[in-house]
Formats: C-alpha cells, sequence, structure tokens
C-alpha cells in the first residue's frame, strides 16, 4: 500500500539519508555537505525554502520529492523539483509517478504554470520515463554556475 | 553615473517592459503572458516570490536583475538568477557586471553556496563573460519542463 504524505521536521534524518542516496545513485556521493541543522531551519522554519513529500509503502518510508517555487518574469509562478528519488528495490510500482502526480496537483492547486526539473544525461531510463508523461527537454538553455572564489570575487570586486 | 538599487511596486510596469525586451533579444516575444497585476502580487506582496534590482545610468533606468531563492539538498541555500538585462546602447559600461555583483554580494550576505542562471546555447558574448567571471557551465544536466496539458494529465492521473 502506497501513502504518499508532507514531509515534517522529524523526517529530516530521513531526508537527509535520501539525498545521500541519490547523490550516490547520481555518482556525486562528497556533493553532500548540507547538515541536519540547515534543513531543518531551512524546510521547517518560518520560512521554508523547501518542501518535500515522502513516500511510504507499507507504512515503509521509500522515496521523497523535494521542490520549492520558481518565478518566470515571462510566464509567472512555477514549482521547481529538485529531488525525485525512489529506493531501487521500489522501483517499478509507480511510486515516483505518484510523487510527480502529486507534486503536479500542488502546482496546479497553487496556479503554477509548470513543473521544471533536471535530468543526468546519461540516465536514459528516466528520461524515457519523463518523456512517456508528455514533459519536453529543453536543450537551448546552458545552465551556468558561479560558486565558491568566483563567487566571492565578484560579490567583492 | 550608474546606480544600483532594489525595485520597489512601482516599477511593476518597467520591470514588464524590460521583461518583454529580454524576450525580444532571446527571439521568444510572444512568451511574456504574465500580467502587472500578477507581477506585482508576486513580486512585492506579503510572501514575495521574486526581487529585483533596477540599474540606473544618469537617472534613467537601463537595466535588471530578477532572482529568487533556490535550494539544494546536497548544498543548501542558493540563489537563482531569472533575468539579467541591460539596454542595448548602455551595453559595454560595465552595468551587467555590476548587477551580477550586486546580486553575487546579496548571496554572499544570505550565506548562499552558488549563483545559478541560464544562456541561450546562440549567445556567445554573454558565455564568454560569464566564463571571464569564473561561472562553470554544468553541461551535463538537461532540464525538463512539464507544462499545460501534460501537467493537468499527470495531476489528475
Amino acid at each position: 500500500m502506497l501513502l504518499i504524505r508532507p514531509a515534517t521536521i522529524d523526517d529530516v534524518p530521513l531526508v537527509m539519508r535520501f539525498s545521500r542516496e541519490l547523490a550516490e545513485y547520481e555518482r556525486e556521493p562528497s556533493a553532500v555537505v548540507v547538515t541536519e541543522e540547515a534543513l531543518a531551519k531551512d524546510g521547517f522554519g518560518a520560512q521554508p525554502k523547501f518542501r518535500a513529500l515522502i513516500a511510504q509503502w507499507d507504512g515503509q518510508p521509500v522515496g521523497y520529492a523535494l521542490f520549492y517555487d520558481f518565478y518566470s518574469s515571462w510566464r509567472g509562478s512555477g514549482i521547481f523539483l529538485e529531488d525525485l528519488f525512489v529506493r531501487e528495490s521500489f522501483r517499478g510500482r509507480g511510486i515516483g509517478k505518484a510523487l510527480l502526480s502529486h507534486v503536479a496537483s500542488i502546482a496546479q492547486r497553487e496556479g503554477c504554470y509548470a513543473i521544471r526539473w533536471e535530468v543526468l544525461d546519461w540516465n536514459k531510463p528516466a528520461m524515457e520515463f519523463y518523456k512517456s508523461l508528455g514533459a519536453r527537454f529543453v536543450d537551448e538553455w546552458k545552465q551556468v554556475l558561479l560558486e565558491a572564489e568566483a563567487l566571492d570575487r565578484l560579490a567583492n570586486g
């Protein structure tokens, strides 16, 4: 039996664990540097910076979705789906789709024009799945990231 | 003389105009469907969904930056720079860099790990400029968008 529920502050250790499992799946195991304290403050404080859903199968947490609002000055409000993850042994049961569908209904309820997310270019099964839902790949835009020393330099230059 | 200041609700018509000019520059003139009412509510209400900066040259508005907070469950808070635009006849004076530098200092003050944005793959001058600042192109991630009927279907399916 599948249940999807909003994450609470008590789920922070679980979200942290899922986030690490996702990083391992995406071959970036050392990418997770956020702390439980930061996740608790950022997600469950007065001004949450993200929201999350937990998927449970027979009472056991098996996956999650983590998302935040984005904004387009052309189109208006949208939801950015930062993380979508289902543990390997529970894949193929429609849990990922149920999580996505839940996010879609939140987006619709809140008047969002779209959900956006990202997929690694080698993750063909995920790409096929997204295509089957009618998602579109936006290939003409390149992603740019400014961090660490380059960010310091620009901020103080 | 360059001045960079936060946008207020009085700047909504200006932001709207800049947003259209940006859409024309990016060859998507019909992409702007947001209304002034929505921009006013979404940007300057109780829970702003974006922030904006206006660049003025000798008192005349010549460019803007529009951004919102994003969140990485691996790295924490960041700023997503949705729009960066300087009117053509005012380019080459460092106004774009000054806007970006302002956003970078906000990011730093707020403890963000990075600024992210997007650039169209044919916009070589912009890409060279971003590279010169030490920005990194994240090419292994593909962008996915789910909207319109596909979003409805998933929300209600």
